[in-house]
């Protein structure tokens, strides 16, 4: 069963924009920047940072939606959808100073679970090579052995830490777990591309996974900070530490970013949630420090589902993770040259 | 990427129910009628018409979420759970006359597609085999191609006749068309379950499928009644000649509802709406007349997508859609007994 | 377990605005026609129309609400609550023609349904008493036993024709019946206050009540035209039968409507949504000829439950055919005073 | 108070694409339909219709939200943007044949209702004498007094027609009326750019305006056909009517859709919503009939509101009322080719 | 006014499942434990914890659908409802460890609340006299008076102590209060079922109850933690302070949880939502710490009201309320057997 | 074009309330306090605190419909509309004890923002002449010009400090900024109102303005807090040096709440959500700190939108917000009479 729309070309392909974005409805770019495309490589060359879009969700096990969350991530501002965006207590603005270009989503159709995942992988392989950061918006977290991989392709097996922030540990085996999008972390582990010593999870809570899986994770020396860990200890203090860990003997860090680690009563636009999770506020401060203090190479922002969404605020915590992420990678990049 | 749950079955096991039903969420029958298994052939016995989920939407190209529409056709209903349904007008009690039974849900998972359809298709068959109408709850229109394939296989390949309520074909080719929901009724003709000369559409309108696919549909002689010459000539015209012409060297007749035909504004909660469609009041009149005018030998009733929902009025549809062909059905059997 | 909120009295007396309207939230009059008091019958001295709520919900089978109904009824139009409302093609102003008023909310305690029904059912008596015509906003169908009956109290038991708009009969017998709001209709007839035989029902449709409930009507005499017959005769013509035997041997006429006649696709906010109803525009030609083709002697409009409302489209509905009806008075009235 | 966004321009002007289109949230044009501008004509040289957005609501007397109107309209449709719309029934594609091209949002802020009414007029009026239809998307209806006038600028004050869909008059007078958006018809006949006694307003019902606005227009000989008149003579005499009245000693018709002329129930999306309107599918066929049966100039869509949507049908409407009336107007054109 | 469903009972009765558990809607268990009955003491053997539903809003002074609470409460959860639910960071399993079964519904009709607070109690009374733990799925919160006094029945009144969650007090007086919901902790005192120097509340705020209300409640030494008290000391500090009381001269505590004293952004799905409440996080681990470091002897999760919720949020809050809550209760039963 | 309703002045006139609340739908007060009227200023005699409501949106940069604000504030509460509210921990009535008076909607037309704003600002003025704090409820940021200059008038321009909760500066300059509702703090430093050194911001956060605007803001002395800044100081930290520069050579403090100071997550109904902002307990200790630590002169709250809303959650908070703020007034004010 193919996955391809078979419109008669000739008049067709006369009107389709040469560089289409969201696969789903009309095409635009992230809050404005330049669009760029994988198959012009000039188009990145001035870029550190690259938005792709992962909408896939045939790996949800509940609440499918999240093929429209790179759509809905890419427009979920108020302000003109201008490519600018200065930060207002860094005085940076991520999207010029890296030079931030939106190369659209990668074809990835529902019905065709490895070709989709082959080709994201190869994306963010080819957009790590080019010297840029990829900046992946999902989709459900199946996407995330694809993203992590790529970027770990480029810069080696088990050189890249990676830091999760999840209700989820995500690490189901492969005859099960969490269905499609519960596996990518065990996958990730068990194919070397991420160490399992400098595999980061925070946020983690509920009654997911079971004890066995729990086990393998302890056997391959992961570290997960579970909510009351956080709670007792403070979220920055659990920072400082993955982030130390990070920095060992890795040459720098992959962020992926579940949205439903904040609490569903904030951020109800997702597919599978779990009661208790951080604030909004904590997730923001604690990415930007991620950008600032890391070496960052790529990230993720995953499992935002519009149709659960109460007027667009997930959509827009997605957009918000991203920009500020960024934004601490640009202030870490000024201080670094000068 | 397996699709199954990985649970510590010793535990499991003994709490799971025998016989569990919504692949999502809690297990219940359609309106509380007992539970079979197409695993117990004896719990059909006594069954002229037979319910069975089909919790799959990653056909969908747009917006998914019929996943979870066996779920709630089975639920949406305000009177008591009892299995019994009076029909006010008919005098009969569909659920109660015809012995139907639930099975639960067929396993169609959203990653292997060819499994599930497979899966559906033999129980669809099986129940044929045992004298009884499968009743299939979607699910996107997909897993038509096994539902009344599934039938034909028992009935005989071109002795089954297929009415088909949508706002669109289905028709699109084996390169594309509307993705993995939009080709089923190609695949039906060209597999010879059913001849494209006993294919009756009604109800279509809107911009797709493209002529060249027109053209196909044509040359297998299939009928199709767009919404404006329902309007013109009325329902009842169109249905009587499409009854007619279903019933002219074939053995019976397989109903597929699409609920996207009626429109929109009436039936928000469906996956590729499209406005201009018929009132919920001319749908359930229309199938209740097939059941008592045709020998119905299956049906399906898809593309119930409760995310898009408001207050379940389109999961209530469904279930009435279901409930209205019964009660015709009943009507009909009751007078060949008499 | 009383109902009433022990405030200080001293202070809230002297702030309490002396004639409240709405039970429930802030209190204002349908569409800012004066406010009036059934303690002060100077007050009801130029009225032809009385306004009453009856925020009353414990009766509901299934999803409550309607308590809101009465204050979202009178609340939802976009024009300005000036108490003036011009028919476009009438050209009559119903409210200040018949001089209506608004006399607030009966006082109705969930948890006294008995004191609260008795209380409603005097109010529409003393209503009738002072040549007015109740005009009641409910709150669930349970309060049609005591509208009508207060009528019938007036103008005399056996004497007050009741049309009935509804897709349920809700006549199920004192042992049941669809709960509390499913046996008013029984309960009217069998007080006398009604006769079997003047029982007039319009849109009836679905699966309940049983084949013994609807013996019990025929027996009675009813008359109900299933949503079938209207379909197949028209409405226009069943509607005519109805007022012909309406109007043989009766004084005149109660309109009881429930919102769930109309299709639920259409009009989503009721608690007990059956699909398959009128149009919006087909209820409001109906209540507006019956305004003007009957001797109104009281109505109300029941089961509007905003909690499952779209856009309040259903409390305007409501709004709507209460207008509309009494615009339909106002032309009869005119023309008989020529 | 100034309504331009002060972005320090040097940067933005690089990174801002040359052709923005909507003004609030993304860019992309109407499914995909090749961008113009008005400043290039020769990107409007091709083209037999322009798409144009009309993002102003600051007109409406009650619920906001119509700016998000183009957007809306623009994006709501579940296949494929591709800028290719082959219709379904008719076989013509009215993208592709009639060149539309969508020259994005006129420059209308909310605080200036005067200049970007001015703007307007003057973008339809050079689309008009470009020889193309201008397609507005609104807005509220204050929009259609620049619209039509713009066209009647052209083709000549006097020599338009104009055919009106909507649940209201619009007529209100210069002292009031439905404030904004409640004058815009009485100020085109006062203006001579539309002629009263050509001037046809189909679906008017419910309670405004007043009698001496019924009497202005009674004055101008304008004709409109309530609802109640709709429901009586059928829709399709009454639309005969009016096309034979429109083509009497004028040079064509523009056509005016307020999209509350559909009933509230089934298209919620709406800022004054009125019970009691046209089916979805009564206002598609007619609109198609317009397109094939007059010589059209040029079209607005109005008064889709998104807050107030459900699952965006009423945006899917407004979107389909552009091509079922384009589709239309193409197979005249194919007919005169011939 | 009868309220039950008279169905022709020899055929309706072979169909009934045995054991119904929903009142509203089908029927299933808390997250597929298994089903017992009250009335076969031998299903409730192995029960340390036994499930109830308690569907009652007719208490509620504002907005109704509390009665949809146990069962959205039951369905809240993305995983497989098999009877295991093993908690991330204690690693026990609460419903495998404890037995948890479910006995369904409690039958109390909307218009009988003594009848139904009567049934309610017994069975409290029942299920600790069969050695387990009721857990009461709510409802409105007029049904503690049944429970906690239910349990004190089989404890002994006085022996019991409570603490109580929740924005509001509860205790109004006999002659009014918050109606019905707010009036049941006053009564348990005044039966003496609870001591009034045992009874503490935790998140109090906002402007009810009335000053002499309070002197009551200090009269009695009742303690109250005000949100105020919780902000500045800290919730742990309360809660340390509130469990040392509670197990001073009291042999266990029972526990009820207004969902509404998590703040209403948080959790909006309940009827009397009062801003500046607790988060999720905050009572997920206060709950836990009960159920670790106190005799728990009862529980019941109240107000969850299902039309006002956001995508399932706030019945899912409910649901993990229950689970963190047996969770700590499992630990420290571990802990005390070892 | 004008903004007034044409309506039949005679009979209309005689029906309206002579002192109309809402300018949108109906007529109440705040909580039912007594209604008072500019025009007759005996009825502010006795006020310490007067409720204005500014239904004026049509400077909203991104999504409209603050202008059902006041509406929405004055009717959320689900206690009963008695002018009664006591403070559950302060144990004062602020309703009653500063003799609040609402004395309706300011006649502002979205189409005439001077002139609206002029009216708004002299009805300020006057209250604060009246010897009253204006209590205003927006609307848009827009009306903070007009808010607190009016204030500003009487009580001396510079003599006024103004504290701010906002996510956003609205210090945008005359050419621009977020619009309509970006500029109103920078034109309130200009007209010399409010001194620059004496505006102090709390809650920015995210993407605006730009850095000329920071440097002016800079320039004028402003103090603003940041959300970073708030989370590492904490914000009573913050609030305590906020009040003490306050009341440093100023006579007294004007309050302006942005309600999208507080998370979009537990406050969806707002225009231009920003995420990561305060909790709602965060802000409702705030302003209670803020009237019992300062000298309070007026007060607005804006940017409620609620058709954003979820269940009227962030309505709810508007309406805490005014009285958490009066109730610690009235604690300060009995302090200082004692």
């Amino acid at each position: 069963m193919s996955d391809e729309r078979d419109l008669p070309r000739s008049y067709v392909e006369a009107h389709l924009q040469a560089r289409p974005t969201n696969r789903y409805g009309p095409s635009f770019t992230f809050l404005g920047v330049p669009q760029a495309s994988l198959r012009e490589p000039d188009s990145l060359t001035d870029a550190r940072a690259v938005i792709l879009g992962a909408p896939f969700d045939a790996g949800t096990s509940y609440r499918p939606g999240a093929r429209f969350g790179p759509r809905a991530i890419r427009a979920a501002d108020y302000i003109s959808h201008s490519g600018y965006r200065p930060h207002l207590g860094l005085g940076v603005d991520p999207l010029g100073e890296l030079g931030v270009v939106d190369v659209g989503d990668v074809n990835m159709p529902q019905l065709d679970s490895e070709g989709g995942l082959r080709r994201l992988m190869e994306a963010c392989r080819q957009v790590s090579a080019a010297g840029a950061m990829p900046v992946v918006l999902g989709g459900d977290h199946t996407i995330t052995y694809a993203t992590a991989q790529g970027v770990a392709k480029h810069h080696g097996f088990g050189r890249v830490a990676l830091i999760h922030f999840d209700a989820h540990a995500d690490t189901g085996d492969s005859e099960g777990g969490l269905w499609g999008h519960g596996t990518p972390m065990r996958r990730l582990i068990l194919s070397g591309a991420i160490r399992g010593d400098r595999f980061l999870q925070i946020g983690l809570r509920g009654y997911w996974p079971d004890p066995p899986i729990l086990e393998w994770m302890a056997e391959q020396r992961m570290r997960w900070y579970e909510m009351t860990e956080v709670v007792e200890r403070g979220l920055d203090a659990c920072l400082s530490e993955a982030l130390e860990r990070a920095s060992d003997d890795c040459d720098g860090v992959f962020l992926s970013v579940d949205v439903d680690v904040v609490d569903p009563g904030m951020a109800p636009g997702t597919g599978t949630p779990e009661s208790g999770g951080l604030t909004s506020r904590q997730l923001l401060d604690a990415v930007r420090r991620i950008g600032m203090e890391s070496n960052l190479l790529g990230m993720d922002v995953v499992e935002v589902a519009p149709p659960y969404d109460q007027s667009d605020v997930t959509a827009l915590l997605g957009n918000r993770v991203v920009l500020e992420t960024l934004s601490g990678v640009t202030v870490r990049r000024n201080a670094a040259q000068r």
